[in-house]
């Protein structure tokens, strides 16, 4: 049951209709912690997260007073050495896991080598890898290589015979709970419940999904997860990613990038490697303080936020997207390509569109800003921290002008190429 | 031939010599480039170096007007996609290579990662993975990992015994120029062409010689070297490292982090790995983008500055602090432990002291930082870019007036733990 009372379904949606959700809004506050340019209606907050105003000031200290002035001392006196753990335990609480459960560090491809390592390392009879057909590109490419290392082989499936393809010859289902290019959105709890039925461990990736709606790690019994910082978690370009391990599989877990930071005592310098307890020895290399710092300002945007009533906002502006899709802009071409049932569907909505490319580039030229997977996707994100309902207005006004005068054709409008 | 005229051997040094020195250094004006408290005499720069002014002003518009104004328009309109190639060509200037030979992303250890998986996928046939005992722990770790996940043998071998350890059993000699515990400085001329001359390949890790002096990667014909951005280099607490692969190897070089910033078309989104060409195979997910553009803001401090004038600057420094150490603290229980002749050493002076701990805290809490290395040694390290003659005459003098009033011994100075 959404906490948003919409307009019935069927009924026309008008721009008035629009306003007062946005009057109405419990989260409406939440934008006010970010810098978003005036002109801009942001909708990629799926590929880059906007600008947390606590970033400027936190960074500005982080350089100035930690580094400039503390300098060497700042690795105790301003908590820097600690920064992966106590980050990734305000993380643990977006993501339904225990405090000491999580770190950030590293990339989110970095992370799934380490996830998935650690995974085959704990069931070295399976043969197999499995994943899903049309994942994310790296999520394939690491499962490949660390699949390859192993001796096991990479299976993928479809996303209806994915739970059907679960059997016991499966060492790790690795799946990303929130499809990039769809928007689809896997039950974790069905999945991992089959995948432990017939022994095998999961890794969730958690890139579209931490920062955007609750999650419940412990609680579905999840094995090991990885995510990135810059989506909706607002960290910045390229922020550190987290990655997260149950604490049954901690005395076990083994991971092959045995840098200084994982070592149980990092200071003794020992010439043999003996990992850390706990999920210290998922670190690495001395992970960047400076981008931690901006991660660790940018979650204080989710300070007091219910994670559930920002999942009731995130529905409420895709589902009035598409509502909106339908009344104003049928017969132009536009497919719907995620899903119409709001419990398959994460924060963002994706169409098909034979002209993608250049409908964007001309909407990004009016200052809607959404994104392009090649050749025929136009993705468009809802951060439910920042968008506002009018904003879901607006860009469909914008995309129905453009479409309507066909100024998408103007070559004028194709110089932008959006990215990430 | 040092450019810098210094007090004849055996000549009694005084505080007069010192202010001269600073009076007529060619690179005096490189300090103020950087942030450093007044009430401070910094010589650690060889475990993190001080605060370049320039990456204030460039990390506020990169949040302000990159980030926050451009969102994710910036991939491409504030070359952030680029960055891992741009700030490596920037690097190569330093190390001696081309500039398409050195990205910049991600940490050491997991550069050495890559660059050991390289160097053993181009030497399938050889057994061996060569290391010294006692180099930095990070570098045994992944050395181990490396081998044994390739079914090869990491075999050590003490400094003295190493060249000739080097034989065709070798794939790969991994060393670290400058050592971090002694300041001792290996001979890359000899030591790459020993191993060419047995078929091995070599990675050098220049953590302690980016920055500090010249170095001739591609006149030595080094096969892959990796280095941090946060010692010399002054990127900041756990900036980006860097990598450097020889062209010759470019072609046929694999790494296991095939993450999607590696792969050929990243924006393709294929579902099979096919990496790029050159050094961008070498990246793997998503690097910090606030993280580089504050190390590529730091390279500026490099600019005009002569490299060898930096390594005639860091040898004068290093060699009166020992003479001063002769002068002034003989008789105190502090034995040297790097080479007194300045061919064998790096930009730090390392001394053997039981009471290391006590004593460097008690020289930290009178401004003058160093650190320990556990249990015995105090470190000083000499950035020539900014740490200056009188420097080393002031930490003389202090260290001099702790020993003799014995206030190393005062509990109160006992709350000073120097790390990294």
């Amino acid at each position: 049951m959404n906490s948003i009372r919409l307009p019935p379904p069927g009924a026309l949606l008008t721009q008035a209709q629009f306003e007062q959700l946005d009057h109405e809004d419990a989260l409406a506050s939440a934008r006010a912690a970010f810098s978003l340019p005036a002109d801009t209606l942001y909708l990629d907050g799926n590929s880059l997260g906007a600008l947390p105003r606590k970033v400027l000031e936190s960074t500005r200290h982080a350089l100035e007073n930690d580094w400039g002035r503390g300098l060497i001392r700042s690795w105790n006196d301003a908590g820097w050495f600690d920064a992966p753990v106590r980050i990734g335990a305000r993380i643990s609480a977006l993501v339904g896991a225990a405090p000491d459960e999580v770190i950030a560090a590293d990339s989110t491809s970095i992370n799934l080598f380490k996830a998935l390592s650690c995974a085959l390392h704990l069931r070295p009879d399976r043969s197999e890898v499995l994943v899903e057909t049309g994942d994310f590109p790296t999520n394939t490419y690491i499962a490949a290589e660390v699949a390859a290392r192993s001796g096991k082989r990479l299976v993928s499936a479809n996303t209806q015979d994915l739970i059907s393809r679960i059997d016991e010859r499966v060492a790790v289902v690795l799946l990303t709970h929130v499809n990039y290019r769809t928007g689809f959105m896997h039950d974790m709890a069905d999945i991992t419940r089959k995948a432990h039925e017939v022994g095998a461990l999961v890794v969730w990736d958690l890139c579209h999904t931490a920062g955007a709606m609750p999650c419940s790690l412990s609680a579905h019994q999840v094995d090991f997860a990885v995510g990135c910082g810059y989506k909706y978690l607002n960290g910045g370009p390229g922020a550190p990613a987290f990655i997260f391990a149950a604490r049954e599989h901690h005395a076990a877990m083994a991971q092959p990038l045995a840098g200084w930071m994982g070592h149980r005592s990092p200071f003794a310098f020992a010439s043999n490697y003996e990992p850390a307890e706990g999920m210290r020895r998922m670190l690495a290399g001395t992970p960047s303080i400076l981008a931690l710092q901006a991660l660790e300002a940018a979650l204080s945007a989710f300070d007091g936020i219910d994670l559930q009533a920002l999942r009731d906002k995130s529905v409420a502006l895709t589902e009035l997207f598409i509502r909106l899709l339908d009344q104003e802009l049928s017969g132009l071409g536009f497919d719907l390509l995620s899903p119409r049932e709001a419990r398959h569907r994460g924060s963002q909505v994706s169409l098909r569109h034979e002209r993608a490319d250049p409908i964007m580039q001309a909407l990004i030229s009016r200052g809607v800003i959404g994104d392009v997977r090649r050749p025929d996707i136009l993705r468009f994100g809802f951060a439910p921290l920042y968008v506002r309902f009018m904003d879901v207005w607006n860009a469909i006004a914008v995309l129905r002008e453009l479409m309507h005068d066909q100024s998408y054709l103007d070559p004028a409008h194709q110089q932008h190429r959006t990215v990430i």
